[in-house]
């Protein structure tokens, strides 16, 4: 079906690859995976911003509920948090979800993805926003990313509110700018401003407004705001990780997410060829104990990686192909492969095939050594082993087979 | 809600280590992991039997398209392949799938589980079914599980079609007692013999029905069935595999599945306590290819499990937990993390504690180690490290931290 994937193993073995590194490096900072349901009442998305719930696969079940497949795992995490009393805190959590949205299948989006999840929960000090975002530019240098392929935007969405505050909009009139600069990745400044002034802002505001999404330098700020002290901490912790090179202050940064409250960030391409790599923030009032976290999708990271080429060559990982040269040897040639297999990936003929063609299936798979069994060979309790490469061929007695 | 399971860590961690030696026997094998989507078109569960049909999640997407969230893998297999041209045979595949089927929730069943699929696909030699078979006794075998506990009924749907053909049935009259048998490990054989009257069949028939399904030699059979002769020959190599032991010939395995042509098994707890654990068979007409394949769902197995005490107790992997003796001191603990994260899980105060805390925090978490990070030992460039099984401390040299 459009917009649904579908890995055959050439493909499953890079998303492999890349769940292996996501986990990798959160369990290197002490995160623990955990799964929820694919299915979730509906209700609980009702925080997940504007465009999420007009994307969700929403059904009545056969009792009349109304479910929905879910389009992100945030709201799940909250649920399950709230849901559970006694948890040690931290709460350090990852997940590798699987997660569907009913977009337009086009470049860089797909209706079913797969989200990677960290997410940090149990105080308000921005050490534990310094170690998620951490983590996110460990999983890009994992991938073997540079600060010349990527960086991270890093704002504040206090400091943001006082900032519009401060130039006289407040309430509903935040939100409303809020989503407008949600979409600047997409528009150009005159895009928005003409959004903006549809939205009866005025010129002058829509100048100061511009102004300070242009600050670079936090002490260029001289409004007083719990975001901006939150803000000069996060960096000053950024640079304590060794990762300030990659980051940089951008107030424009909204993330779509209403449950956002202090912190947020995104990992972006330095092209701005695609869609954020990753996005998140803290989110203080959606789980009952403050919390910060991110995702990170693996399709546009997949294609970033292959626009970098970074995706290495994988094959099929066995160790030996076992080739029986007639039906007379096979079932010797299974005792073999079985006594093998207490250590070893091991691959046998099963089609029957002739030993020429055996060799060229062994070599279609990339199999390293070839083990041939036969008839004379047996007699003498050994095997042929040939080595793929160098075509050299050598004999070895049964009983050094698991030496 | 009902039905669906939140994974915390320690509900995760004993699903990783199930998924784990899943894959771990499917790779020495020879198999590669696959993933197909979690939503499919309707109309590919056509031969999913009678019961799966009637469990699904079916509605309508936006576009009116009827789709369905996948209740097993199975199809999805058979429609990659065929959507494939080049595919190499044979195709030896595994997937460790997401599935929901709505059930009423019960004892052993939940609306949404795991199930781990392997199928290999290319030739109809008996071999492959042997080679398949094997695969899901040595995963339970790694399991910890023995002949004791569990065992592998084996019968061929060819052959009962002759056997039941042979006492004057045929064609809708196999397929309604096919259904009525697979409900025996649910009913008893009196109630067995009444469904099987309710349809017309005589109590003469009933009597040679139940004498063929209590064959347990298959020489004792006397008509020609190629089921009968693929039966053997299967039954030859189940003896190289060393597996026979674990083996049953019973005429009664069904499995709910229209799409098995031949060989057909069942892995089944020795006590009967619960549904079958793995299931699976011969498949010759489903993906354009002949294969055999065979599911295994983790519900019933991780209750079998635990009802073996077969679980091992698994806690958070941490190598070493960072105590910062207070807040002057985070920032260089922070650097001492960052460096031993290269190589270890390393999980560092986040919540502002004081020692004792951090101490009894670390315990519960079980890290081996603590590194307590004191002003003093800073100034020498030097850390506490604590033992936290003996309580033994000793101080370490920066240098020496990675050695």
């Amino acid at each position: 079906m459009k917009g649904f994937r579908d890995f055959y193993p050439e493909d499953k073995r890079i998303q492999n690859w890349i769940f292996n590194t996501w986990k990798k490096i959160a369990e290197h900072y002490g995160y623990e995976e955990i799964e929820g349901p694919i299915l979730e009442e509906t209700e609980i998305y009702s925080k997940s911003g504007q465009e999420i719930p007009e994307q969700m696969y929403t059904f009545k079940d056969k009792s009349g509920k109304l479910i929905t497949i879910r389009p992100e795992t945030t709201p799940t995490i909250a649920r399950m948090i709230k849901s559970k009393k006694e948890l040690k805190l931290p709460i350090k959590w990852y997940s590798v979800s699987r997660c569907l949205r009913y977009e337009r299948p086009q470049f860089g989006r797909s209706r079913e993805f797969f989200q990677f999840n960290l997410d940090c929960l149990g105080s308000k000090n921005m050490s534990m926003d310094a170690e998620v975002i951490t983590t996110s530019i460990k999983m890009m240098r994992e991938f073997g990313l540079s600060k010349n392929d990527f960086y991270v935007r890093v704002s504040n969405r206090r400091l943001f509110n006082d900032l519009v505050n401060s130039i006289g909009i407040d309430g509903k009139g935040i939100q409303k700018i809020a989503r407008i600069l949600d979409k600047l990745c997409k528009f150009s400044d005159n895009e928005i401003e003409k959004e903006l002034k549809k939205e009866k802002i005025s010129g002058d505001k829509i100048k100061k407004l511009f102004t300070f999404l242009n600050i670079k330098d936090l002490n260029k700020i001289k409004i007083k705001s719990q975001g901006l002290d939150e803000l000069k901490e996060l960096f000053s912790y950024l640079k304590v990780y060794d990762i300030a090179k990659y980051c940089i202050l951008d107030l424009s940064t909204m993330r779509g997410f209403d449950y956002y409250t202090g912190t947020v960030f995104e990992v972006s391409d330095k092209e701005k060829e695609f869609r954020a790599i990753a996005g998140g923030g803290r989110y203080d009032n959606l789980a009952g104990i403050p919390g910060v976290g991110y995702g990170m999708g693996d399709i546009v990271l997949e294609l970033f990686l292959k626009k970098n080429k970074r995706i290495p060559n994988f094959s099929k990982n066995i160790d030996y192909y076992i080739a029986p040269v007639n039906k007379f040897v096979l079932k010797e040639a299974i005792k073999i492969a079985e006594l093998l297999r207490r250590k070893y990936n091991i691959e046998i003929d099963l089609m029957c095939r002739n030993l020429r063609k055996q060799l060229n299936y062994a070599s279609s798979i990339n199999a390293r050594e070839v083990i041939i069994i036969g008839e004379e060979e047996l007699n003498k309790r050994e095997v042929t082993i040939r080595d793929m490469v160098s075509g050299e061929e050598k004999k070895v007695k049964f009983v050094n087979l698991l030496r």
